[in-house]
């Protein structure tokens, strides 16, 4: 039993937030994902394509808890976030290849903005591999946590048990609305409707020639990040289904006679 | 490798933090406090009355690193923070029991304070059981960190990552010199001198008839939690050593002649 206190209410906002962990190996790391979460009133925990043995061992292990008890499994990333309208991944920031905005923990005031207006995935990855490049293409935006250049690695359940206390707190004043661009979650599409309107328009534009042999993988994942760095919202995916069906048609269909 | 970031020089006022591990039992958890530690700039790590196959076994783990590789062991808590100016407990707040002013993390601008100045420890307890009574009459102060009334035991590891990296934050704004009060660690003496002070005057008190039979104990802790109630200087060190010298060699000598 360690410094903490009972008698705080839990927060409606993080009744908002799921923890999605991607890959995970080791059953200790789940359980001590979903302790944390429970430390802090989060329910909602998603493992994407986790080690079968890992996942029954953590399920399984006495004192469990109700948060890994009520764990759900999904196949796929897209699958585990399709109700959210923020996918928040975890990454090191040490790595070259990302393409999305990387926020300080710090600086999360916009995330709490979101947690209290619509459903948020935060990602984790394996503790070996992280994040793929693939996970982070369903990303808005990108956490880290400022570590020692020397020991940047943390452990998963110390990361993510940082990144909840974090985001149980106010956020700090005068951070709401700073340099993060496009964290309003307002009115932004459900994961889910981003997917199908990205894989619509993927067919379209291979119908149209657009997309080069061998180059399918690349431009499928250039346009799922192009959807949500466009922050579309439900009206516009609608309205770009609509012209993506049309376009469709008309490719299939031949020219107009 | 997980959401961290290279290239953040240490503070300093980390080098000034110490972790304190009482009655560990878990290799794996001392192991995880280390490796926060070197997460968040911290070297300095006591253990004290460890499980001593735990402690081997803690070391000897491959990557254990540095911090776990050069940690001190102690015998008593007196020991391990001699040296410190401020000593900072973490405990339940659900506690009844106690009788050190409690801080939540979010408020402990203060501790920063503090370690821009001297050194302070920061106490955790064993997993089954925490600080005991004993341990916590030589903090200053007690910190919390807030949970849910439903599961608010945190796991070891996870609870010393969350404090290490709320310390290595900037204050916040306007927080300093809040409610907590006598905090301000300047001219502070050092726990050791502390320690030595109220052993001499238990001696005195002792010599005066002032301890019923059987009240050792309980008297000398009052005076222990007395002492760093009253923020005692190394001047005041000083006068009231030499007070308490010459008042037990009156009491031995008898009255005068």
């Amino acid at each position: 039993v360690l410094h903490a206190t009972g008698g705080r209410e839990a927060c409606g906002d993080m009744n908002n937030l799921c923890v999605v962990l991607v890959r995970t190996r080791n059953p200790l790391n789940m359980g001590a994902v979903a302790r944390a979460m429970q430390n802090f009133g989060v329910r909602d925990l998603r493992v994407v394509a986790p080690y079968e043995a890992s996942f029954r061992e953590a399920r399984s292990a006495t004192g469990a808890g109700a948060v890994m008890e009520e764990a759900r499994e999904f196949a796929t990333v897209a699958d585990a976030v399709a109700d959210c309208r923020l996918v928040v991944g975890t990454t090191a920031a040490r790595r070259r290849d990302l393409q999305q905005q990387v926020v300080d923990l710090d600086a999360a005031a916009p995330l709490h903005a979101a947690m209290a207006e619509c459903r948020v995935a935060l990602l984790f990855g394996s503790e070996k591999h992280g994040l793929t490049r693939e996970d982070l293409d369903h990303c808005h935006w990108l956490l880290r946590i400022t570590t020692e250049a020397e020991q940047p690695s943390m452990n998963l359940g110390q990361a993510a048990a940082v990144c909840l206390w974090a985001l149980t707190r106010p956020p700090q004043q005068g951070t709401a609305g700073n340099s993060v661009t496009g964290m309003d979650p307002a009115g932004r599409a459900p994961a889910g409707d981003l997917e199908r309107l990205g894989a619509l328009w993927m067919e379209v534009l291979n119908a149209a020639g657009y997309v080069p042999p061998r180059a399918s993988a690349s431009t499928a994942a250039e346009v799922r990040r192009l959807l949500r760095r466009l922050r579309v919202t439900d009206t516009d995916t609608h309205l770009l289904m609509g012209m993506a069906r049309r376009l469709l048609w008309r490719l299939k269909a031949g020219p107009r006679a």
